[in-house]
């Protein structure tokens, strides 16, 4: 790949990491994780979800989920140039629960949507920029949306204050012509916004979709340590932090993290490459159906879950949030 | 990927995964392999080297190493429209225990070479040719090879009877554009014969190169199921089943034996995204000191043997095969 230094490496092992493990990352491993973040020179760390506990069910869940400043501001006592974002989803965000931005850790807000909602999202985007927020929006769920809904949200979306609006391959579904279609198509309809690329690895094709993306000069680009990501996880930060040209990355401490937090981590709950969640990517689907295969006793029951998949009985998965 | 039906899938699981358990495959799993890669439409299957025990140390490896006719019968008693292939290296092959394709269950034999013993392997390849079999020449560790020595190299190659000319990722190290630029290169010095791709999956791309290859017109394509196969292993055969456009291909057979065979497998010996691989494949080199780190106690101790490798005093691997 040509030299291009302005890539953005936006790693969110704590947030997307969090739907594995229910966010049950110890206060040292976020602290590790942000310090070797900052050595490896990666741009963005995407530290959790502001959410809001009132508007969720869930309660259990780690800090995490429900990023707390005052708490923020103990686990990460001194920032360093590596900034720091948190997700929000429609309707489980209470605005009020947003400091302006120079009284909080955070540096930007990305909302996570599907199609429907995006006149919401830019709600929020509105009022997030207004407290002095970068915002970005993620538009989940891609594959299954229709060109002209797509075409409709762009229209209000480029007269937003958004800052980077992302391409969101959901399900793991697509290739490297999909990804060259859908940026080529987000870079005409969007000229005067930045692009986000985040992919999951369904398939094998998290990271090669997000060179391919990186190539086209998508500029954030989405990563997880180890690719620790809901169900197949997501492209692996030590991957992009090695083999973009920028001599300001570093793997070294990437390799510290991995080896430190992630390899026992993994021996406790799973991500990656794992059959029904490329079963579900190949056939454009959510891996809900996966995920509870692989909560059962018949983990590692392939055939009779693909036979359940492509029955013409399958009911198609709904799309609502998690 | 438009669509194109002359690829043909070239199953290495047996031979190549036969590194990383020293061949130890039961009978019934070949058998069941067979079956379910000629029910998935594949349209060869690698059973094994062809290498002689004679030439060799290790014959206390299965006998997928040094595959011997009357056992191959015994174990596949009816072909199918699976066509079986063997690989043999250079110098390690005894040209008397070669039968003549209308006696052997083989259909294809297959020379893997460095490039300075091109004119070794062409010499094998005439004499397996002239005993009828399909012949391939596999020039191994490419990232290594200057194009000077490629350049005269494929002139006596185009010389040759061989069918296949295969571009093979012996480290993992290639990217898109590397398969890109190879495969041009390839197809403009060599316009008469077939090319394959072979790749590894340390820096998980073996399946999104193997695509590469496939979009350019390369006919065959290597792959393993599951992706077994030294080290990173290689490009999985059920994503090449199920994503490419071909009417022919079933991923539910291949599925069958991953449930059967590679989950217990996997579970016994190791392959795949592991991050000493991931190392050696961003630095351009043989996985040998990363199979050392994995079968002694510092298998974790990932920034230990990153600095080791990428130290001043480091030692490049040499390249002798194996």
């Amino acid at each position: 790949m040509s030299k291009q230094l302005n890539h953005k490496i936006l790693d969110c092992t704590i947030r997307d990491g969090g739907l594995v493990n229910n966010w049950d990352f110890s206060v040292k491993m976020v602290q590790d994780m942000y310090a070797g973040l900052s050595e490896a020179g990666v741009e963005y760390m995407e530290i959790g979800y502001k959410n809001s506990a009132k508007l969720l069910k869930g309660a259990d869940a780690g800090p995490w989920r429900f990023l707390n400043e005052d708490f923020l501001k103990e686990v990460i006592q001194t920032k360093t140039e590596t900034k720091l974002s948190a997700l929000v989803d429609i309707g489980r965000v209470d605005e009020n629960d947003i400091l302006p931005r120079e009284q909080s850790h955070l540096d930007m807000i990305r909302v996570a949507t599907y199609i429907k909602d995006v006149d919401k999202a830019i709600e929020l985007v509105n009022k997030f920029h207004s407290y002095g927020y970068e915002t970005s929006i993620n538009i989940m769920a891609l594959s299954h949306v229709m060109e002209n809904e797509l075409t409709e949200a762009f229209e209000e979306i480029g007269k937003s204050p958004v800052d980077v609006v992302y391409v969101v391959d959901s399900y793991g579904s697509m290739d490297n012509g999909d990804i060259d279609y859908l940026v080529s198509k987000f870079q005409r309809l969007l000229p005067n916004k930045k692009l986000g690329v985040h992919m999951h690895n369904n398939m094998q094709l998290a990271f090669s979709n997000t060179l391919i993306g990186a190539s086209k000069g998508v500029e954030y680009l989405d990563a997880s340590v180890y690719g620790m990501g809901r169900a197949a996880g997501n492209c692996p930060t030590e991957l992009l932090v090695s083999y973009l040209k920028n001599p300001r990355y570093e793997i070294r401490p990437v390799l510290d993290v991995i080896e430190k937090h992630l390899i026992p981590m993994r021996e406790k709950v799973e991500w990656g490459y794992i059959i029904p969640y490329m079963i579900a990517g190949m056939l454009n689907e959510h891996p809900r159906a996966g995920m509870a295969l692989r909560s059962s006793d018949d983990k590692d029951k392939f055939v009779e879950f693909y036979d359940k998949l492509t029955s013409p009985e399958a009911m198609p998965t709904n799309h609502h949030s998690d």
